[in-house]
This record gives C-alpha cells, sequence and structure tokens, in this order.
C-alpha cells in the first residue's frame, strides 16, 4: 500500500475508506485509469460499489461517509470534471432509510455508466456523418471519443486516413497510432511541431475533451489549443468530441478550471535535471482552447457549437442554481 | 569508411575526393557538426584545405575539382542556406594561374570564417539592446545567434530568464538549458505543446534561422511557425537573430527551399513501428514562418525587418542576377 | 411528360404519383418555381391537395403513399432544409383512421402555409428595425425574406438604397433591381467580383437563407460565404433574414447539408464547352458561411445570434432526439 | 423648478406628475442619479411610491396614470435598458382592482428593488472567482458590478491591483480611483489614450454594461468597444458585469438600441467653442462593443458567454414574444 | 473614321495625329489591345513609328509632337501604369537634332518592346518554381504573366490544373480555359462568386496586374482583391506575376490610381436597364488589393515581396524625384 | 533662471554653457517648444548659434564643447528621434581649423532648418493627393506634417473635413480644431474614446511620427497606436506624414525607442491625488505602432510603405554602420 495516498483517504470519522474508493482513486491518480470517460465510469462503479457494502448506523452517517468516498475520488484529479460530475451523480440519493438511499445510489450509478457507455457509441455515429470520404483526419493525444468517430467513418466505407500528434510529454500519440493500425486505418505520426507543416493537408480536426466550460472553451489535453489555432489559420475545421459530463456546472458561478501540473519527470530525466541547478521545469497537463476556434461539439445527445455549453449543462446535467454553493 | 556515403564522394575525373570534404560532408549528413552557422563555418574550412592541397596540371582541372568539392558539400542537407552561401563565397577564385586561384580560395574562405565568427559576437550586441531588464525570454531549439544576444543582455546584468522548449523530435532544448544553466541563467524547460499555455509570460521570442527567403519567410527547426502563430495571436515581438549568409539569393528566382525530411527513427523506436503496417512517420526538420509574424531580423549588419531581405542579399550577399542560372 | 423525371415518380407500391406531386417535384427541380420558402409552400400545397383525394385502402396504404409523395418532392433539390421542414410538418399524421389523417395532414399544410405567408411580414417588420435612414443595404440573389425587410425599412419612409449583386450564374439580381425598381427604391447593379470595391460605402448587408445549421452556420447562394468575409473585414454588419423552417435540424445529428451542383450549361454555352476537352465546370448552387461572420438573423420569432440555431430548432420546429433516424 | 424639464411632465390627462417621479426623472437625466443599476433601482422606487398614492376614480384611469409615469422615466436617457426593464417589471399589474393592482406594483417594485440589490453581490462572489492572485485588473469608467467582483477578490485576499480609465469627458474614472483607494486596493490611474500601452501588464477586464443586445453586443460608456478589441488583440480575457436586468428585450425585435448624445460642454469650454464656427463636437455617451471581444458576462444567475443573452431574456426576464410590441 | 474618338486626336498645334497613333490609342480604348502587357508594346510601337516618319522643322517642334502624341496614347485608359511607363521609356530623347532624338526614340522603343517580351519568358521561368508537382493553380482574368508561369510549369512535366474565374462583366475567363485547353492543360471554369467554395483544393493563386503602387497594392482586374483576401484567410500563398512597368512610379508622390469605370452596357443589357429609372449600374474594371494579402511579386528581374516596390522603381524604372512634377 | 535644469547644463571643461543652448534645451523640455519638428529646426538653430560665437583655442577643445551642447540639447526629451538627427547633422564638422569647422556647422544647420522647412510643403503636396474630394479626415494630437497635407487638400478646393481627437492629456487636439478653425475647414472634435464610435465614417486618418523604426513601428502621440488599430479594424487607410529625419538609425543597431514618462500633474490635479496614498498615475507621453497598421508613410522624398523605413535610413540620412557605437 501507497503511504503517501493513504493519508488522503484516512477520514477521522469512519477510519480507512472502503478498499474499493482507495483503489480506485489511487489508479486515477497515477494515471493507471486515464481518460475523462474512463475516470467517470471507474468512479461512478466505485461508489456504486462502496454504497453496497457500506455499514451505517444512520442515515446521517450513511451520507457523510458517502459524501467522504465522493470527495476522496473527487479530489484525485484537479481538471478532468467528469470525475465531480460523475460522482455527483452517482452519489446523489434521498433523505429517506439508509437502504432506500442505497438502492438509488446504486441505481443512479448503474444508469450514469449505461449512459457513458452508450453515449460513446452515439457520439461515433453523429461524429462519423461529419467526416467525408477520402477525409484526412487530424487528432491529438489519445480520446476514446474522437476515436470513435473516426473508426464509425471508417467502419461506413469511407477512405479516410489519420494523422496522430506524438502528444509529448506522455505520448500517448503511440497509443493512439496503435490503436488505429490495428483497426487497419491508415496512420501518420507526426511530432507535435510538424503540426502547422501537415495542417494544410487535413480536412478536419477532432480531439476529445477533458472539460467544457460555460463559454464554451475547451479544456483537454496540453498542445489542444496550439492545433485549434493552427486550424483556425488555415480554414480546417476542428471537432471536439465530447460526452455531456463533460461540461464543468461549476463554471456557471465563475469558478476556474485548475490545470494540472504534473511531474517533471515525464519531461526530462530527474538525473539530468539534477545538476543544473538554474533550471526547471513547467508540466501542464492540459491547455484551454477558446470557443472562437471551436466549429462544433459532438455530444451523445447531439452536435452543438461551443457557446451552448450553458444549455446542455442546465438541459441535460440537471444543474440548478442552488445545488452548487 | 562508410561505404554508404563514399559513393556520392567518388568523381569521375578526378577519384575519390580529398579525405577532408569527405569527413566534413559525412559529419554534416550526420549531424555530428550541426547548426546552420557552424555548418557554414565547417564548409568553407573544408574547401579552403582541400584547396590549399589540390593538385591540378591545369586552371580547367582545378576549377573543376574545386566545384566537385563544392557539390558534394552543398548535397549534404537541402535547407540550410548557409552551406552553398558559404561554399559559394569561399571556392569563389578567377580564372587566373592555379596557385593564383588557391591563394584566393584561401584568402576568401579565411576572410568569411572570420566574419561568421565576428557576426555572432555583433548579432549578440545588437540583439541583447532589443532585451530589457527582467524580461522573460523564450527560445526553440539551440540557436547560436540567439544565444549570443540572451547572453549578451545576462552580461550587461539584466535580470532575465530564458523558457526553453524540449524541441522534439531531437531535444536540442537539452542542450539549450544545459548551456543556459552552465552560463547562470535561470532556465524553463517546457514540451513543445505548452508554448500557448506560456506564452502570455513571455516578453520577446528569439530564435535562430536555416534559411530567410527573398520575401522575408523564415525557415527554421521544426515548430517556430507554431511559436511565431501563438507569439502574433498573444502581441509578443518575435525576433530573429541570423547571419547574412542565411538569406537565400536563390529565392529571387522563385526557387522554393526543400524542407529536409530526416528518419523515422528520430520520432519512433523502429522496432515499434515495424509492427505497424498502416502507420507511417513524417518527420519535416524544419517549417515557414511567414514574414508577417516576424517583428525584427538581427543581422549582424543591423536589425531589419524580414520584408529587407531583398536589400541584404543584393547589398550583403553581392548577389547578382547573372551568378545564378 | 418529361420521361426523365417520370422515372423518379413511379412508385411500385401505387403505380405512377399523383400530377400534383409531380408537377411540384418538376417545377421545383427545373427551378420555376425558386427559392427556398416558395418551394416550402408548394411543396406543403401538394402533400395537401395529394392527400385530399389519395385513395387508400388501409391506413397502411395512406401512410405509406404519403410517405412516398413525401420521399419524391424531398428529393428534388438537396440543399434547401425548408423543402422536408415543410413536408415533415404537412404530412404529419396519427396512426388512426385514413380519413382522420386526411384531415389532420389538411390543417398541418394549411398552418404551416399560413405560418409561411405571416413570417414573411413579422420578418420584414424586424428585420426593417435594423435599417436606418439614409442607409445603403447590399443584397445577393433574390431573397423574398431580406427584400421584405428592406421594402418595410422604405415603406416607414427611410431613405435607403440597395446595391444588389449580378448573383452569376443565374443572375438573380436582375430580378431584385426589376423588384426594388417597381417598389421605387434606388438600387445599383455590380457585378460579384466588385463587391469588396463597394462594400465600404455600405452601411447593412442582408442575405436570405437556404438552410442554418446547428452551429449558426449559414448556407446561402453561391458568393454569399464572400461577401459576409468582405463585410467582416470591414466592420459592416451582416444579417441573414430566414424563416425559423430553414433551420435544419438534420445537423444536430452531424448530417452535413448536401451542396447542390448544377448543370454546366448555367455557366457556360455547352457549344462553347464540347471543344473544349481539357475544361470541365464546376457550379455549386450554395455555400457555407461560418457564423462568425453572422451579426443577427432574423426569423419570425426575432432576432437572434446564429449561436441560437439548436435553441431555434428545439423550441420552434419541434425537434425531438427520438424524431430522427 | 427646472422649466426645461417640467415641460416633458407635463400630462394633457393628469396634470403636473407627482413630485417623485418629477424628482427622478430629473436626477436620472441631469446624471445626479447615474449608473445603469442606479438608475434602475431609483426608477421603480419612483413608481412604488407614486403607485401607493395615486388617486384614481377607475382602474382605467390608475392604468394611464401609471403609463405615463413610466413613460416619463423611461424617456430621460434612452440607452441605458435598465430603465424600461425596471419600470415594466415594478409597474406591472393585473386588471382587477385598483388597490389590487397598487399591492402588486408595491410588490414588483419592491421585489425588483431587493433582487437588484442581491445581484450586486452574487455578481460580486461569481466575477471574484474569476480574479486569481496577483492579477492586474483593468476597468473602465465606473461600474458598482464591476467593482463589486473587484472588491470581493480582495476580500478573498488577493494580492490585486487595478488599472482604471480616466474615462473622458466626465472622468468617471476619477471616482474609481477614489473608490479602491478608500477600499485599500492599489490603482493606477491612465488616461483612455493609454490602455495599447499598458494592455499587455493587464491579467483581466471588467466593465460594467448598460445594456446588452440580444446577439451578446455589449452597450457601455464610450471607450468600451476600444479597451474590448486592444484586449483581444493581446489575448486579455475581457469580461462585462452585468445585472440580468441590463439585458435588452427589445432587440429579439430588432430594436437598435439609441447612443445618447450629450451636451458638448462635458467636452469643452462653451465660451472657447463659440468662437470656432467652423467647429462642432461629438459626444456620444455610450459605443458597441461586439460579442466577439467578450469572454464571459457576469449576472447574478451565473457566469455565461454573450452569445447566451437571448436565453437569458427569455427564461429570466420573463420575456414573451406577446409582450412586445 | 470614329468622330467621337477623333475629337480627342486633334491638336490644335499640328492638326490631325498621325494614323498610327490614332489607331493604336483607338484599340486601347476599345478593348481590341487588351492587357497591360500588350497595350504598353503597342503604344512604344506607335510612338517608334510615329517619330519615324515625324515631319518637324525644329527640335522644339519635334519635342511637342512627340509629347502630344504620348498624351493622347497615355489618355486612353486611366488605370493601366504601362502605358505611360512603356510611352515615357519610349519617348525620352535628348534636345540635341532632330534626327538624333529620332534614333533615340526608335532605339527606346525597340528595347522596350524587346524587355516587355523577353521579360514574359523570363517572368515564366521564375513563376514555374514556385509551382509544384500536382499544384492546384486558381487564376482570374486572362493575364499573359501569369499564364506563362503556369504554362512553363506544365512545360516541365509538372501534372498541374487550373481553376479559372469567369471573370464577369468580360468574361475573359473564357480566353484562359480555351487558351489551357489548347495547351492540354487541365482546367476548370467556375463563376466569381464560387471562389470560396473552392479555394481549400487550390494549392496556390498566381494572377496578374494592371498596376502596382510604391506600397505593395496590387491594382489589378475587378475580383482579384476578393481573391486575394480568400486566399488569405484560408492560408494560400498568393501571387502575382507583373513586368517592372507595370509598377507605378507617380505613387511615390502620392499619387491615387483611378479606376476606370467602365460601359454599364458591359453588365446589363441597356433595352432592360432602360425600363428601370431607379437603377444604375456600378462598373469598376479593377480593384486594389492590398499588399498583406500578396506573397510574392514574380518580375522579370526576380521574385519580391510586395514591399520593394519602391526599390523596383528607383532601381528598375530609372525614377527620379525629379523626373515628376 | 531655473535651477533644476541649470545643473543639467553645466560643464565640468567649460562652465556654464552658452545661453542660447540653455534657453533652447529649457524649451523644448517644458515643451514651450513642441513638436518632433519645430525641436529639430530649434536645436539646429542653437547649435548655429553656439558654434558660430564659440571661443576655443583648439580644435580639441571646440569640437569637444560642441558635443556637450549636442548632448545638453539630446538628453531634454528622450522619445524625439528628430532631435539627435538634427543635432548630428547641424554639428557635423570635419576636423581641420576651428574657423573651418564653424563655418561647416553653420552650413550645415542652415541646410537642415532649410530642408526642414521644405520638407513640410512637400509633405503637404504629396499628402495632399492622398486625399479626396469630400474625405472625412480623422486626426490626433496637432501634427504640423499631417496638417500640412490636410490645408493643401483643402486648398485644391477639395470639399474635406476632419474629426480631431482630443488628445489627453495635454488637449493638442484643441490647438487644431483653432488651427483647422481659422483656415476655414470644418472640424469635429471627440474625446479620444470615441474614435471607434466615428472610425466608419472615417475615409482616411493622417498622423504625425515622433520617430519612426527601422522595421517601420510608429513612435507618435499616446493613442495613436489605439487608433491605427481602429482604422485597421474597419478597412479604413492610415497614413503617417512624417520628415525624413523622424527615422532613428540607432534602432538599426537594435536601439529601443525610450517612452517618455511625463508629470502625473498632466492627468490628474496633484491636491487630489496627494489624498490618494494607493494610487499612481501612469502617464507615457507616446506609444508604438506596428507597421502593419500603417499603410504609407509620407515623406518629404516621397510616399513609401513603413518597412522601407531602413532605405529611407540609409539613403537619406546618410547613415553608415561606421557613424554608430
Amino acid at each position: 500500500m501507497d503511504d503517501r495516498l493513504s493519508i488522503n483517504f484516512w477520514s477521522p470519522y469512519t477510519g480507512y475508506m472502503h478498499r474499493r474508493i482507495f483503489d480506485t482513486a489511487e489508479k486515477i491518480q497515477t494515471m493507471e485509469i486515464r481518460g475523462a470517460g474512463r475516470i467517470a465510469v471507474a468512479a461512478a462503479s466505485a461508489i456504486r460499489d462502496y454504497a453496497a457494502e457500506l455499514q451505517a448506523d444512520s442515515m446521517e452517517e450513511f451520507s457523510r461517509k458517502i459524501q467522504e468516498a465522493a470527495d476522496v475520488l473527487i479530489n484525485t484529479r484537479p481538471t478532468a470534471v467528469s470525475l465531480p460530475n460523475a460522482v455527483r451523480i452517482a452519489s446523489s440519493h434521498s433523505s429517506g432509510s439508509v437502504e432506500e438511499s442505497r438502492a438509488e445510489i446504486i441505481e443512479n450509478a448503474e444508469n450514469f455508466i449505461k449512459q457513458a457507455q452508450e453515449a460513446l457509441g452515439r457520439i461515433g455515429e453523429i461524429g462519423a456523418r461529419r467526416i467525408r470520404d477520402s477525409d484526412v483526419v487530424l487528432t491529438h493525444c489519445n480520446s476514446h471519443a474522437a476515436l470513435a468517430a473516426i473508426k464509425k467513418a471508417f467502419d461506413q466505407g469511407k477512405n479516410i486516413s489519420v494523422i496522430a500528434t506524438e502528444s509529448r510529454p506522455r505520448k500517448q500519440g503511440l497509443l493512439t497510432i496503435k490503436e488505429l493500425n490495428d483497426y487497419g486505418i491508415p496512420a501518420t505520426l507526426i511530432v507535435d511541431s510538424a503540426v502547422r507543416s501537415v495542417i494544410k493537408d487535413v480536412d478536419i480536426v477532432i480531439v476529445g475533451a477533458d472539460a467544457i466550460a460555460v463559454n464554451g472553451t475547451l479544456v483537454n489535453k496540453i498542445g489542444t489549443s496550439q492545433i485549434a489555432l493552427m486550424a483556425h489559420e488555415a480554414r480546417v475545421n476542428f471537432l471536439v468530441a465530447a460526452e455531456t459530463y463533460k461540461f464543468s456546472p461549476d463554471t456557471i458561478l465563475g469558478q476556474l478550471i485548475d490545470i494540472e501540473e504534473r511531474s517533471k519527470d515525464e519531461v526530462i530525466d530527474p538525473g539530468v535535471l539534477k545538476d543544473m541547478e538554474n533550471v526547471t521545469v513547467k508540466n501542464p497537463a492540459f491547455d484551454f482552447t477558446p470557443a472562437e476556434y471551436i466549429d462544433l461539439i459532438i455530444t451523445e445527445i447531439g452536435a452543438i457549437p461551443p457557446g451552448m455549453a450553458y444549455t446542455i449543462i442546465k438541459e441535460h446535467l440537471g444543474w440548478k442554481l442552488a445545488d452548487l454553493r
């Protein structure tokens, strides 16, 4: 067991948190579970399982423990809004009896998981319609939603090819070309610096999302905003594939989305860095893409312009002003 | 001796080329000698040494052998214009006697080398004036000219710091932070994708040049044009530090500058790639930055706007319409 | 009877389609009936008349025949979304009895026609408020909705004048100047290439719409997007006059709007072209204007920014996710 | 009593308007009551007090007199939409008995006043979240809503400073620096022409609003649109702090917002001007900032992009198509 | 003989102008001789022939008659600067004897004609280098210089194709497709309004020039500036092919270039127009393309950025400040 | 005598400087002599008069005293480059005898003064050609060169009018409207914040210059760059009227142009400011306008694009690399 992490999970009220919550939180933090969609499903599952076995003498104790588990999960990674959205939806319950609430949580979590899984298919279908025969698609990092649209278009017999960026520092682009290769889709790997050199041969850019703010600002893998700017400069359409649970209700309240600063070791060998006392490393995991560079966001409930984020949050995340502090 | 390279160096007229030309060409091609300025000096030196020892029975033979040597050097890397400029200047000679021509070449080469070395100091002085106290400077790749300006500004007691991009695929950014660290200048390393995230904290961008076309278009390390675009988007000044021998006379004749496509192995482990039959790699070494994103080019004869490239070529490279085919 | 067309209208189930459907389809296809609004009203009328006389032995047969008629009409011109919107609204009926359904269709069609006619007046009123005294208005092609606003402003005593583009290849601009002339409004005719030369004397641009996508992209007569770009470059307001039935629900599902490619004969004399074997003609009838170049869309239910298209579709076209395949 | 003003307030039906309406109208017109929020509250209060004491023999007379009072107030300043919004909300009443209607108006006015006061606190809280520690904030003129956000951020212990523009001709910037100084917030005064010189040191711009149109166009103090353009040029976020009653329902009907032209005497000494017969003065009090230069509008019901203005009007101002002529 | 024209050619000093001048002037005015290059050559030839036969009793009379002939030619079309440049160069002579001056003019004219003819070949060679294999080239109107580059690239075995605009009102695009067809180059004809629809498939735009101002502003066939704007919007290179005699020395003195307004009959049938008393026609023959939308100007002395126009005028047109009033 | 100033004028070598130098320096510093052109002429006159009377025992002493006088004048205001240019040209002398050098200085100064005076007339003529009949011209501050063009156009019978900005803090706009009024030219005064509101009614902007850098960057009265940005946004031509001695040779060496920070008292009453301990004032006198917003610079030797600044400096200011340290 990792001592560093366990500290976070200690609760003065309930002792060590249920193993399931702990494991999931650890895997999210270490990026063993990775990708905003997978994180959301894992967190909802953990809440469900925790609720299913949670011993509580009172409704008050039950609610408090669920809230503690929710907080542990939410705090693992600061940027991905899918996490608090999933946990909030899954852990929602009435203030009736413990058993009633337990059942509600299990049902809410199951529903969320089911919808999240169906969302991917739906996004694939809608997104695929935007890809025409013989299109060259550029994608960044390794987004399940973006790849769902690309694969679906390929399934429809469209003769497409993909340019995938390396996506330093963690090189998720290598996962993407592996996935495309195995699916039979021709792919070209480039370094992140080569996007402007190839963008004029690109017909459409499709990326995923870690979070979408109320004004349509996209938060996604570092480098995304650069690609969007270059696509805009060359009049190339820029699409985002994002489940509705990626939209951030808190931004309606003015909340800024924190950008996770990850370890220097992802960028440079620690041994090399150690000998350079005047050198530091900055390693932000995500960046902000303004709405003006985004043509369309493909969600499971339809394709929308980024300016519609507020409506999506209100109509599809059931967000109410009173829900938030 | 490397058979692959030796083929290029074989001449039907003169047998194997002089070892000195061979060695230099090989080192330039394998990037053991790297950077447009160092390449130029190495090529001029090789021509000088070759001319110094060249045996020729006639003026005609002497000229032909010099031309062959020149061609070998010029063909090693297609993009860097400093190479043909240096070779053309160094190998220039009259059609008098062999000994007279030999002396001319030695003198021309020496002059070129001296001026190239002085140019760096001059660029450092002029460029340093553009850096103000407490400025944050961003640089890309590892340019001697750009670093000359940065170091000079630091020498003047200005309290500056530098953000250096990693510069994939060859990570010349690591050389840059090492050089800055050893000089005592605070530096921050970022991945190439993080430029737009930090650009608003940057006061000035300074990069080097591999070539500058007649309309001021800059050819430099892949990724440069992206940075210039982002600097422009955020109203950050973008400077180029470039010796006058980086300007390309051939572009006046409409010549396009070829972008060197380097090995896939620089981007991805060949073993990994081998198993992906649907995947290719594109690895252009340089890109084009349009003049509209460049505020100033710092040369050894002064700071000029990019639109002045034609004047520089004509006045300082002694270019005449008749010189070129 | 036109054999080429009749083929489309043959139905294996019902024999030749009712004459009324046939005639309307033919007139839409040959552009005898022209303009998205007139097409919509004609199609709704045809459905109404067809339903009024349709003989069917069963509810199932009635529905199938209505659907076939609807398909015939919808397929005449691919771009104008008013056509499927009108046909969908007009042909909507419950699954009760044949007579009940017939009555429903007649009522739905009548309502649609009435609303379409009132919409024009309403758009005229709202649009006229955006035109100030002494304004110079530029319009493209021959849009009833745009002209409604212009005429209404003139009726209000505003001293306006209009610049009308020729609108090659079919020169609908000649219809526009004729209509303006007869109304007493001073008009100036220019070729399509002269827009940038005059745009700085223009106070406001008003055009019609063939379709509006969910992200506010306008589909309108070829050349519209060029005018919008030039208006944007010169800070001139660009307005679209469009009935709500011009908004495309299918684009929420990612559907691309097909651009109709019309006959080469509209552009060049076929005899002339015949002798040029290396020459082809491209004659797209419409183009796409991005939302960022549109300041306001005037609909019969109010003036909205293009980003509100999703809301209009959902609230005013009664669009539901389940409605569409 | 000011004869010039009294003329406006004479009513052929009811003789001189109640003193309370007169006084408030005069103070609004002379800018003794200033600022869109304060104007709205003052007008609602005046309507409330007028209704409370109004003698009327019939429901019809009561309604007519209320309407006259409303018109007097609305006509004092043409641009600020808060005025008609406040008056419309406050004077709204059913057509039952006089006493019933009187009670309704008093309640409606009280509610409006209460909500307007709470709105400021709410905007302060939401807006403060957008201000980060050590931010430099630029503001224009003297907006209560913008200052509410700035002060709240300062209260939260954030180490911020403010650049305030002078805001010619009436120099409301002097009020702003006085208010900031008294609150302990470091402030820098600049002339309006110096914005572009300092904007790169600014982290965020926050201004108030006099009106917001359906397409998100902001109407605010003259000079605002220049600042927004310069912020956009330098990639600096531009925020508007605006209560929902600043949104203009009439713009949905195409209504243009009139820009108040104020006295020449605000700009130049009348004595000086008198001797220059070839010279005139143009003194528009407000200008239009297009939505594309606005990142976020902070309202009391949340932060929204400017494109959401239509939704805000419909959902929060209870606007219905039928309400308006 | 055409009375309308003859009036212009009457000279109070010399009676009717020599037939050769008259004929050439008429053909230029009626566009029988068309295209800035052909006009220049025709005018120089006319001056040469006129000088060859001119009877004059004194040097003073000779000079005056030459000047009158020059003025007649220059005044035929106001926009094309090639005309005054050609006439000025051709008619230049010393103030020695009549025979000496006659010989000078004949030599100057011959030289100009020879250089003009060689220029086209040189522009073709330089321009062709900018066209890559498999490029799609878009051109507007019917420019000999632009077509020279396109044909040369085709001659070099490059697999290119051309998109040609119709170029209303005179449809010179039909000449262009005819010329391309006969040369074997695949071409596509589009209406002028379709440029933005196809520009993303275009690799390079090449157009000719009627005049180039000192700040690089291009004057060319109406519609050119629209195409340049659209090319810029889509990051497509925009090249101008122009002999140096297209550059306008007078613009150094602030001279504006007049845009020729041509007959309404080119745009609309006069009979149709006659019945529309509220309608006028505006038919400017050329428009202004700002230098910022031009990447390169191909001249016979090299490719230059538009900002170099001043240098070209000074160095290659022998322009001196004193030359001009 | 002003003690504060006298300190600067004390020279350890020569005692108090000649009264003439002192007076001129004081008047420049206090802005009694104002405007880059007038400052240049005053400085050249002072050098001339000083040289005329200077007692010196040796050539060395003469040169040193002239240099000291030059330095005193140059240091009075840091931004206006006309000052060092004028002083450098006027004080230039050979190293022959004292009397010879004295004569040279007198002649050089006289020549400079004469050329400066003629320059204004020449700029007026050239600039007036860019102003068309019925144009609305906008100008900022109070530039003699800009007004020369405006007056000349008016003299030519063109029916023009002028919009003049107030130009806070010193309100030089009031001087401009007085001057225009007296000349009979209709003028409209606006506050600096109103430029964007009126710019669409403007046909051309003409401003003066305090300095022009080698890359065409304009240094002029604070607010100029804002106007240029707004003119660019609305496609309005932006012209600079500037004598060649406004171009800065030092910028070729990378020298930054210092922006003079003037007294807070120009912006706010010192008494008011004294009571606000948290408030400071920033009062930069000039700002930087990038070349991309400038269409043309009108100099006495012709109209040029801003990119030609390097050529102007080299050809017309006699600048040589060796001249500068």
